[in-house]
């Protein structure tokens, strides 16, 4: 069963991959993909500073529009950012990515499908105005960033 | 009573800002911002190759993912991204904004009201699975973008 999830996964990453490759140059989808992990980012940091370290007030539609954003950009087929000539820096395009993603998609599709789950409960969670429930639920986000950076993003 | 939806997308408006710009740097929002508008670029790109070119087959589920996208980053409270700081260059980060942008807040809350709601519109409509819906819906999108491009953006 789980073969088959992280099968499916596969056929998405790269099926997302197949129709937006000729579109899109290599340059433009490290930008897009960087562009789309930033602002993932700074949607963390809002929900991190109302939720974990209460430097901002508690605001819940902020809050559930943040999880919102994140999710949606989890969901959005970034697999097919990563296409052929994009595992490097590209002139003076620099690159974070680790080339050995490349050889691991099977692998990267259940890290990526990991995301979306977490993402998908964030914004559920968020919905609901729960703060404890939103810490625990964005803890699982942290955690499904970190998994993938720690295997596939360089220093 | 439009007077009343502009003031309180104002209120959103800079209410968004004022939780985050202690947070931001001008270069970070200017980067953040940026982003932001380049990933929905994308996603609109994938939507328009799917129902007005035809380069690439409808694939309902991708689309409903990018407008789903395009809503929630439309929706991220991309208000707090345009603080003190932010109208022109710094160093070599280049910002295209029209500094007459910062005069106008309170139009620049109706232009970024009319995108939500054009977005907000497309993504239920891609959910629907009806392509022309999607191809009238996709089409009020872009005309917002416009609007506010054809106002405030600089060549």
């Amino acid at each position: 069963m789980k073969s088959m999830i992280v099968g499916a996964l596969s056929a998405i990453l790269l099926g997302g991959a197949v129709t937006s490759f000729a579109q899109v140059s290599p340059e433009d989808q490290i930008e897009i993909r960087q562009s789309g992990y930033r602002y993932m980012s700074w949607n963390m940091s809002k929900i991190k500073a109302q939720v974990i370290d209460g430097s901002v007030e508690y605001n819940q539609q902020q809050v559930s529009a943040a999880a919102n954003t994140i999710a949606a950009i989890a969901n959005s087929g970034m697999g097919a950012l990563f296409g052929p000539g994009t595992d490097k820096d590209i002139g003076d395009l620099h690159t974070r990515v680790d080339p050995a993603l490349f050889d691991n998609m099977q692998e990267v599709a259940q890290l990526a499908g990991d995301l979306s789950t977490a993402a998908d409960n964030l914004a559920a969670t968020a919905q609901s105005g729960d703060k404890d429930a939103v810490r625990v639920a964005f803890g699982e986000v942290g955690k499904s960033c970190k998994a993938c950076h720690e295997k596939y993003r360089m220093d």
